[in-house]
């Protein structure tokens, strides 16, 4: 037998063992609340579903520029524009197979193997698995609720001082994050670009749920920090989660680099995608309506939640999550996923997703589905709490 | 100003510049014929284009499994034992974002870092490009007339000699190949098959251009290496460049990670793309009839080309490229292509993008367009000759 390479061995998502757990509830007749999801509940808005029909009758759907249609990378510079007051020049933008590709095409061009890239634990488990497939190593910085569960200059200031000898070569931050939901404000997130500018870190800005916060507005890094690359999608706020489409900023001397290395990586992203994601920015009050859906049933559950004795609950400002301490219940999150799964129907995900080691203690719940099943979900949970 | 990496320095396709060169000219009132791309002129059959208008408004189009959908894996395996005879289970099939995905993919599940993978030059550049970024090693087997401009036992025997101190962790192998149209016949990729299994080589088959034949039937490393990684797109057979889906079929125990992979590397295919892909399989009429346009523009081109003096041609047994050794006429490819464009608005493509050294003697013609445009750029061809 031939051997397999070292790096290809990535752990599972846990939450697929979830979703298969409700999956065969479901096929068993059994009724299911689905928590674990992190993706709308809804599809495309009506106006980018319209142009996708239009497009299929009237384009011949091959491949595009590597970095994407000029009038998808122009609607995305008005965007910036008219959401952070920041003057991008679509040159700057590549249109990316979802926020995926934008990650993998900005790490290889930004780091070589071997280099250390770091960002918050919990965190989206995607970061470090594919930084460690491409040889680099990412570096966790263990986050509490002391700072939100976001680096700051003096948690990175620490992993400094405990690690001498090293150097960071990228910092990632995420705001609003998954799973915890929490944000970097604007002062916070200059203090971070200036940390990275002066030690010559680079910053990678993931902003996939900007457009859904709940506290403050979202800063993008284009704002503060010139040479970050920032990542951004339209599955989230856009609702187009299977339309695998999304783009990144990237600074001028990096635009080549992505230029090529997309042609030879992905050739274009899913022309159907980009043709109708012109018309995601014309569709604001369908998406903003899911919005105050979020907002709803995120009020609901942080009444219903701390009511059943789940009250330590990260900041959540942003984002359609909520990142559950579950210590006091239980030390394996994964018996209890799959015993409040069993038990009443919600399906929610073990935070050893986010986090290997604490994520034993936490469970993730999206909040992004119906009102009706959110709020039936909560019953559910504060009775299983009850019951035990 | 931050560094970039070294990996991330790609070149750029040259068939990018003519294509610029080509839009230049139809900007400025100018007819041209597009000979320098590599996908079919035809949208998708139009049983798939109604699947998708179908799924556009009935799914709600979000993530899939990370492998695909299970009713399209089941398809690929019809199609697999229809076209090859073979069985496979949907299991070991994984649906990707076109061809690209599937290498990216591969590749990384199968060689570590530092490793030396295998390929004809000429050839695809995409792939010595992905293996670069991975930070494995490509290793060019030059190849000529003498063996159709294919790997051949005895073309790795005289590699093996003279590097008596290396071995090679992986061979790739294209049949038909691009730009060269030649295929590997089956008793050469049993060969070949036999020489990487003794000798601990992972074998990968590109196959994306099988359906497209036309000396003689394609032959799958399905059938003939069972630790072989084959990969397969709907791009070029299918006609469906843009739609960006593909597949890979992996040994048992390589499934695991390709899985992992996905999830963290792609999340999932298009799923417009998947939906509507299902039916592509029931459309051959329509298909084939391009397979006979492509047929009857190679027999044109095979016959006006000796005539014009391009006597030198790679056998063309299938895909739809001809790939002319024009050192008769020039030793700087790309010059020539400009000069062609300039003064007949044919576009074709210089062969340094698949052979950096000799490919300044050659050029490859693609031949999927429209019969009467193929049939003008043959006579414009050679009366550029003519005129010289």
């Amino acid at each position: 037998m031939l051997k397999l390479s070292g790096r290809g061995q990535v752990p599972p998502f846990f939450v697929m063992e979830v979703m298969r757990a409700a999956f065969e509830r479901e096929r068993a007749g059994g009724k299911v609340f689905h928590l674990e999801v992190g993706q709308p509940s809804t599809p495309a808005p009506a106006g980018v579903r319209a142009a996708a029909a239009r497009a299929l009758t009237e384009d011949r759907l091959g491949y595009t520029d590597a970095l994407g249609i000029p009038p998808l990378r122009q609607a995305i510079a008005r965007h910036l524009q008219a959401s952070y007051g920041v003057d991008v020049p679509p040159r700057r933008i590549a249109v990316t197979t979802g926020s995926s590709a934008g990650f993998l095409l900005a790490f290889i061009a930004a780091f070589e193997p071997g280099d250390r890239v770091a960002m918050a634990v919990p965190g989206y488990p995607g970061y470090r698995h594919i930084l460690t497939a491409l040889g680099i190593t990412p570096v966790p910085l263990i986050t509490g609720p002391e700072t939100g569960f976001q680096p700051t200059v003096p948690v990175l200031e620490a992993w400094q001082s405990a690690h001498p000898g090293e150097r960071l070569d990228g910092l990632i931050v995420a705001s609003p994050a998954n799973p915890t939901g929490s944000m970097i404000d604007r002062a916070a997130l200059e203090a971070l670009a200036d940390y990275c500018l002066t030690r010559g870190v680079r910053l990678v800005s993931d902003e996939i749920y900007h457009g859904i916060t709940f506290a403050m507005p979202p800063t993008s890094a284009l704002a503060v920090a010139p040479d970050a690359v920032v990542v951004n999608s339209f599955s989230k706020y856009f609702s187009m989660t299977g339309w695998r489409l999304g783009w990144i900023v990237v600074p001028e001397d990096m635009i080549r680099a992505i230029e090529t290395l997309a042609q030879n990586l992905y050739i274009s992203a899913p022309t159907l995608s980009q043709l109708a994601g012109v018309a995601a920015f014309d569709c604001r009050d369908e998406l903003d309506g899911h919005v105050a859906r979020y907002a709803a049933n995120r009020a609901r559950l942080l009444e219903a939640l701390p009511a059943a004795g789940f009250d330590r609950i990260a900041p959540a400002d942003g984002a359609f999550y909520l990142y559950l301490d579950v210590s006091h219940l239980a030390d394996d999150s994964e018996a209890l996923c799959r015993d409040v799964l069993a038990r009443t129907g919600v399906a929610i995900t073990p935070g050893i997703d986010f986090d290997p080691e604490r994520g034993r203690h936490t469970v993730r719940l999206s909040f992004c589905g119906a009102e009706a099943d959110v709020a039936e979900a909560a019953r559910r949970l504060a009775a299983w709490v009850g019951s035990r």
